[in-house]
């Protein structure tokens, strides 16, 4: 079965879920003009999902895609926070910042019953997860509702993982790829692979349709994903500078500017690894630092600071979140760059 | 003009040079076959190079490329030195190696006037660097012979200063490329750029043709690179189990073993970093040690450890030079294989 059929869809290419910096509207367009649109759920309540997965369902009949995030909340470590706020103590002074207005917070939500609810009343046609998979009940449940999974695998041994517990369709998701790498079977993350050898190796080690994930930004990159094999493509940083998309206009700036294909994976900002263009948080205090909170726990300290920089027209402290390959990044809506993406498809048979 | 019109060639692939596993013997039979046979010259000294080029000139009339380093000889650093073998010295220990076996040596030549005079000589159609470009008179003594110049440039800056130092065609090196990284104008790994989004990068900011390398292992993976708008490929890991190259067998076993995609960049054998399978000593000192010393200096107290260890069946002490692609692989000729990668290229115009 291809994935057309699998998931339902006219164009094998799925907008990936970008937490943060879309909603409905990015989806809505995505998924209208026959392709996946995803909605990320990991920085929503539950609430405003269900808010958002109304306002899908009135302005789309296609299929599209649920996004969580499957992480263990870890719990807070006094000692490391405190290291923590040592090693931001700097910035708090420079800015004039009180350290006590950092407020503790989960940052990101991890998929649990009260998600699973959700899809039983809505019944989404495709979820797809992020950090591995929920537990077995809960993937059974979401199973149940008829939901085709997506999951995303950065190593043939999450990939086979994944297909063993119960993923429809593995993402393989190259270490190009834009925000946070899709890592849980290991943290090194110098041995992650490109997109170019990830996609191979995944194909040979799973039955699952695959999907390649990083770098991809232009027909010509979809073109070549579909040559190494790829069921579909899932292409995130080229819809960042969309209408539909509420990238900043500082993160809008960096992704075009003379240093946009300068990135590196960080755990500064959420305390996972994620990639993003190098800032000076990132320069100062190196790209993964031991002190930082596990994740999402790292988020609360940067808030206060992104915050008061941003006011001050600098993205110093900003999560310039970005794949390596930007060059495939335009000023058009969601509906054309997905018409364009497509030209890079071969022919259905 | 086509890469194949600039070079002479019938085929836009190029063998990856190897130093250290592959003489003239590689070379002439990727030539033969219509492709871009190397000769890596790092470590052989010029009477070598002398005999292997008449070699190749008796056994082709097919173009074939020099390929030189050209880093900078650094000095002995004898605090350096001593960190380094105080950082081994429990290895030594363990295998009862008297560390006063170490033989201090230069473990790679740069490229120098000596080598300019023999391809004044000789007249290669074709000389490829590694690590940017010589100095400016020895690059015009090499352009006045007629050679076309081949150089690696890992990011959009260094592509831009290959281009404008003299470079006829760029070799974007991606990230998943096997043996030493190309980069020269920065020491970040973390910013290297995967293939899928260095190709487009570089194809943006420079005019001459652009070879894609980094992960291409089979006909799909030449497809791919050729749909994103390279001009040709460059192959190495999979020509690694081919008869004509001098792979050992312990090197052979790990290329098709179970760990084979598990892979890091590391400066422990040689001082640059360069991309191995993951061994016990990357495992135990770190991928990137700061105690090494500078290129080409750490070889040398390895080599005892090497030595010793490969003697009692081991490669936990060995560079096991691979790209994160091993999936193309094959115990064939390196003319079939030539072959076969050739099926993923479109038709000539």
């Amino acid at each position: 079965m291809t994935l057309r059929q699998l998931l339902g869809i006219d164009l094998p290419i799925i907008q990936a879920p970008m937490a943060g910096v879309q909603g409905s509207a990015l989806a809505i367009a995505v998924s209208n003009e026959g392709a996946l649109g995803s909605l990320p759920c990991a920085v929503f309540d539950v609430e405003t999902i269900r808010k958002e997965l109304s306002v899908i369902r009135a302005r789309t009949s296609k299929p599209f895609n649920l996004n969580f995030f499957c992480h263990v909340q870890p719990d807070v470590d006094d000692a490391r926070e405190a290291r923590w706020h040592a090693t931001l103590a700097p910035y708090f002074a420079e800015f004039g910042i009180d350290p006590s207005s950092i407020r503790p917070g989960p940052g990101r939500k991890a998929f649990g019953a009260e998600h699973a609810e959700v899809i039983e009343e809505f019944r989404p046609p495709i979820v797809s997860f992020h950090f591995g998979l929920p537990a077995a009940p809960l993937v059974s449940r979401v199973k149940d509702t008829g939901a085709k999974i997506l999951a995303s695998a950065t190593t043939v041994e999450e990939a086979r993982w994944l297909e063993a517990n119960g993923a429809d369709v593995i993402i393989a998701q190259g270490v190009e790829a834009g925000g946070h790498r899709g890592l849980f079977l290991t943290e090194d993350i110098a041995t992650q692979v490109g997109t170019f050898s990830l996609v191979p190796q995944v194909l040979k080690a799973v039955k699952v349709p695959v999907v390649a994930a990083g770098g991809i930004a232009d027909a010509n990159g979809v073109a070549a994903a579909m040559a190494l094999g790829a069921a579909g493509v899932q292409v995130g940083t080229a819809y960042l500078l969309c209408p539909e998309v509420s990238t900043t206009a500082l993160h809008r700036a960096a992704l075009q500017g003379p240093t946009a294909h300068t990135t590196a994976l960080t755990n500064l900002f959420t305390g996972r690894s994620a990639r993003g263009i190098v800032n000076r948080l990132m320069r100062e205090l190196g790209y993964m630092n031991a002190a930082a909170p596990r994740f999402p726990l790292a988020t609360a300290a940067i808030a206060p600071l992104r915050a008061k920089a941003e006011s001050l027209g600098s993205g110093d402290f900003s999560p310039l979140w970005s794949g390596q390959n930007t060059t495939g990044c335009k000023e058009i809506p969601a509906a054309m760059l997905t018409r364009e993406l497509a030209r890079g498809l071969p022919a259905p048979k």
